[in-house]
């Protein structure tokens, strides 16, 4: 395990872990992947489509930025996940207390982030108001945490419950990063309600997505193997659909196999056999291409200009069609 | 380990650690030792003895006992202690996972209690700049507490270096108390500097105090087993204290004992012996008593109603000789 690190060298395990330094604190040298900063740039997009201007919003996207990668420090801690994009995560590195204090240190940085928008002149009201909603924003997001796990111990979920889950885990810091960016730039209730909707669809699309990569996915382009969610047994979109559909053998083997506590390559294979045989991979595209559909339709109620709508479909189309 | 807790049930566990329910959510039977409310107390404090009312400060006073008591389920992980207030902690009940998510939802209900403070007729500009401290002064603590283990895996820690560790660990929260308090009640910057330097010394006094307890306190009234914090070889003040004296014999013992993985209780007793022959009981006093009267020393710098100086000089009292 590394050296402990003193007071201000904490920041060290922040850095790192957003892929700036290696873990002695140097700069980075070779390129390393920093996620796709989703949450920053629905912000600044809602902000800037309905304002001209993005710069008032640029503390909140930090902030959201330094929220998300807040809940996967202490994500990785859960899921006890050695690696996140192509490097050892924080509590693999330095231990679970440490990490758990860098998450949380993560955290205030963000909401003092978020703070500091009322020195750009945004009145007090209004940045009282983003800040309520980012914390209100990740505490959903907790309980969606709390839910997915209370879902893992479960022996059968309905789709209609995971797609509430979602809605909570990943779509409730999506939705408010697209709100929290439109209130920056407007009072206008119909806008803000707008950008709304069309995080609630978008984060759908993303979290189905990100299920159909976790299953289907390609090793080289998002950093995890195949078939990885399935042999640590998640219930993930499409097995939770897999489990309304499948009937027989099929069901009865899922749901042995998803009670094991290790699965063999075997179990995996059949796993995803079931999945193949009740469609599970074009109904999980197809539900993200509708969500896609949905977040445009939205979006498309308000009056935006023309290179707006061009970026949100181009946008829309990364999230739903994404390879990482 | 107890059933995964759904969306909503997640606050059982919440309201569990806070001692006002049983495990499964009912109202607890028996009065169970809810902690001192130390921060609430000075917060509340603060503002009535500057202002007459303390309404305005209990938004803010729930924030901080929420704050502070996400600390103590994220501290119970990071020692993997079974147990505090007499009661088994949240993740020995629940799990790691689950205990970690807990803690942050616990934190978020804080950040949004004191939000709130903006609709008991508190200015935006004031809610904010409270928000900010407690966020600031939760972040320090946090630093703290990161210096707190990196000083665990060091040989040796002078007392300069621990009392400026606990100033950021123990001190700032508390000192955030008083100061938050007093903001919310004045703008006048003379009486938040003295509650801020009040509350620093106080940080100190109640520091030091729970080191002593740590070592020498009953294990009827602190809910834990006496030397105990010489039994996981934590540097506490009086072990600091004793590293700085000792010399010979005495200092090598103490070096030794505190590399090993585990102390025996034989162990134990030599430590407590080496201690004794420095003087660190009568010193650790000593310094707890100091900086309790610079405490009163410092709000007595500004003008107060008569019943306050009394309030302050008792709770100063209790701090520096609490028995738990």
């Amino acid at each position: 395990m590394l050296p402990s690190p003193g007071g201000a060298d904490l920041y060290v395990l922040l850095r790192y872990h957003l892929g700036w330094v290696d873990t002695s604190g140097r700069p980075a040298e070779s390129p390393i992947s920093q996620g796709k900063a989703i949450r920053p740039t629905l912000c600044l997009f809602a902000c800037e489509a309905l304002e001209e201007h993005l710069s008032k919003a640029l503390p909140a996207a930090a902030a959201l930025e330094l929220i998300h990668n807040f809940s996967l420090i202490h994500d990785d801690i859960q899921d006890r996940d050695r690696e996140r994009r192509h490097q050892p995560t924080v509590w693999s590195l330095w231990g679970v207390p440490k990490a758990l204090v860098s998450g949380n240190a993560m955290q205030s940085a963000g909401d003092l982030a978020m703070l500091e928008t009322v020195r750009l002149g945004v009145s007090p009201e209004t940045t009282l108001k983003v800040s309520h909603l980012l914390t209100q924003s990740y505490l959903e997001m907790i309980q969606g945490q709390c839910l997915d796990l209370a879902y893992e111990s479960r022996t059968s979920v309905t789709a209609d419950e995971y797609l509430d889950m979602i809605a909570q885990k990943t779509g409730s810091l999506i939705r408010g990063s697209l709100e929290i960016g439109a209130l920056l730039a407007t009072d206008d209730p119909a806008s803000v309600a707008a950008f709304s909707r069309f995080g609630s669809c978008l984060g759908r699309a993303f979290q189905i997505r990100d299920d159909f990569l976790g299953v289907w996915g390609n090793e080289a382009t998002t950093g995890k193997a195949a078939g990885n969610d399935i042999r640590r047994r998640k219930k993930s979109f499409p097995v939770v659909f897999a489990l309304e559909q499948a009937t027989g053998n099929a069901r009865n083997d899922l749901l042995q196999i998803y009670q094991r506590e290790q699965l063999g390559e075997d179990d995996v294979e059949r796993v995803l056999a079931v999945l193949d045989e009740v469609g599970a991979q074009a109904h999980s595209q197809r539900l993200t291409e509708a969500s896609a559909e949905e977040a445009l339709k939205a979006i498309g109620s308000i009056s935006l200009p023309h290179w707006a709508m061009e970026e949100a479909e181009s946008l829309v189309d990364f999230v739903a069609k994404r390879e990482y």
